[in-house]
């Protein structure tokens, strides 16, 4: 499924300031993001399920996609159009199987080597980094920076042509709109963005001003 | 789907002592248990469903059924044959929708209110506890006793009855082969059994123990 990854906005219950998740993922859309990721690593499921099918509500009037990291489980209940997955999540694979053709899947992959090993025929698209030092998620690698992130996207972007595919590749990790330029000049159809929509006073106009800087960068890039 | 309930083996990472999940439910199977359920709590998601595949294959010549504790997703990707759904965990309603009719889905009910409200024509069995007190699990309420378990044996009892269904119970929580036979004189067609098999020096002989104190105790109530 062809998504566009221009502004992946993720809701986290942890970085949201006590904000109503499905009422971010509105404001958020609103105001320009393309794809909406729940991410959850620690409510009961029942309650992840209820939040994702708010969040589905409250998107689709709208238009703009949702996946569930991880948690197929939660996807399939809310049905929500796919999941994203971590490197120590289900595998591609058995989430294609399970999910079917018109599923979104999404992957992780922090490193060269994992772009080497990502499974291409079986994704939609990339998240990569950490790009730059970010406070939402426990950091283990240092940052890899806009190089580190054109690096990963060279070798995926090698790996998709040989299989005929576009496979869009979003960088994550620290990005709001002052460095947000840098990671689409590095290879990224878009930026995947927690804190600085989730926390911001206006996440709506946090969002747009978001967009601006990828959209004119992929302008100028002549995407 | 009709489920032999009779020693409910329940496989958990933080009480199986280091011991290899997939081996353990092999071991406990061959003792006599008719169910196994895993419960991980904590694992990643691909971790989990790598130890459902690995006791699904022990299982698989000894043709015992394994469900999942809470995770829909785990027992997908892994074909288990159902899930354990607590109170917090998915609806059963979405369990049954997403796993279809000849799923095994089990309950978990802590009194005679969730007694009154579960869904008896979507489950297969429940389990009702905590009887007795246990180290396995933070235990939020004291223990029901067997009277407790009596008492809500007989809610669903009732209600099973109204649906023209068999709906068998297993107790949980601190069972031992020295204190399984009031939880069968209390109404229950099993037990469900962590710590006491799991953490036992030979799991096959725990589990033949327990059965022993359970089937002689079903053939007492003439079940």
């Amino acid at each position: 499924m062809r998504v566009d990854l221009r502004l992946n906005a993720i809701v986290d219950p942890e970085r949201a300031g006590g904000r109503d998740l499905a009422e971010l993922a509105r404001l958020t859309a609103e105001g320009g993001a393309t794809l909406i990721q729940l991410r959850d690593k620690h409510s009961e499921t029942r309650a992840m399920i209820a939040t994702a099918r708010a969040i589905k509500q409250k998107l689709a009037p709208l238009g703009v996609p949702f996946v569930v990291n991880d948690r197929l489980d939660v996807a399939l209940a809310a049905g929500a159009d796919g999941v994203h997955l971590g490197q120590d999540d289900m595998a591609a694979e058995d989430a294609r199987r399970l999910l079917g053709p018109g599923a979104l899947i999404g992957l992780s992959v922090k490193n060269t080597a994992e772009a080497e090993a990502a499974p291409i025929g079986l994704i939609d698209y990339v998240g990569s980094g950490g790009v730059y030092a970010t406070m939402s998620k426990q950091q283990k690698n240092p940052p890899i920076g806009p190089e580190g992130l054109a690096r990963i996207i060279t070798v995926l972007r090698r790996r998709a042509e040989q299989s005929g595919k576009a496979l869009p590749v979003c960088g994550i990790a620290g990005i709001d709109a002052s460095n947000a330029a840098p990671v689409i000049a590095a290879g990224a159809e878009g930026v995947a963005v927690i804190s600085a929509l989730s926390l911001a006073p206006d996440p709506t106009a946090a969002a747009r001003a978001l967009r601006e800087v990828v959209d004119a960068m992929l302008a100028k890039r002549g995407t």
